[in-house]
């Protein structure tokens, strides 16, 4: 079962410059960056009433982020997550509907120090998922 | 002041078979779908626990979608939506800090009756933003 939207990805090249566009347009709190080397991305988390904005920017020579900028180089939209009360039992269900998870199978710790772990957009409406075990 | 992320907009080639996959494999609630004629698209709203995605099809030979399709095959997140209490006074807020209004600046009112507009994404970290009247 389907638990809330943690938060929406936005890959930029500067997360304090598009962090900034929120807090002064829309009046949004804004988090201290906190570099993830694990995940290749420099995240930053901005809060609206009911779910948060992560904007990352590439950490790192083989920083996926880097990619997709080098595809869209004004940012964009990257990954949508979801939160699930048990990342195990969730991936294998993902799996047994056909699903594909990214990298080796394996949750890892992602910003925030929750387990974590990435479906393929192609199984899902062209959108990159993220779970979140919460 | 930025109100809630109303919905995250996917763009599809089948609302329908967009949605079976998030009825299935995540036990969504899912809505009916609706033409929106003077948006150009046929609308499906998922339902979260704390928000909704929108999966839009093309509807007609001019519809914005189909070139976001042409570019992304794969469908593809399209847009975020914000809630304001008031879209003149968060229109005219956004001219004043430089950011560009889509179309010819009017609201429309947008599928589900609420009056709406986009906003350039080269203003928002590459993301599209529809703002919408709560």
């Amino acid at each position: 079962m389907l638990g809330r939207l943690n938060h929406v990805g936005i890959a930029v090249r500067d997360v304090k410059a598009a962090a900034e566009i929120y807090r002064t347009a829309f009046g949004a709190e804004v988090c201290e960056p906190v570099e993830a080397p694990q995940h290749g991305v420099v995240a930053l988390f901005v809060t609206l009433p009911n779910t948060k904005i992560e904007f990352i920017q590439p950490l790192g020579e083989a920083s996926p982020v880097a990619k997709f900028l080098a595809r869209n180089p004004d940012g964009g939209i990257h990954h949508l997550c979801y939160e699930v009360p048990d990342i195990i039992a969730a991936r294998d269900d993902f799996i047994a509907r056909g699903a594909r998870v990214l990298g080796d199978g394996e949750p890892k710790v992602g910003v925030g120090g929750a387990l974590a772990l990435f479906l393929h957009p192609k199984d899902f409406s062209g959108a990159l998922i993220e779970i979140k075990q919460v």
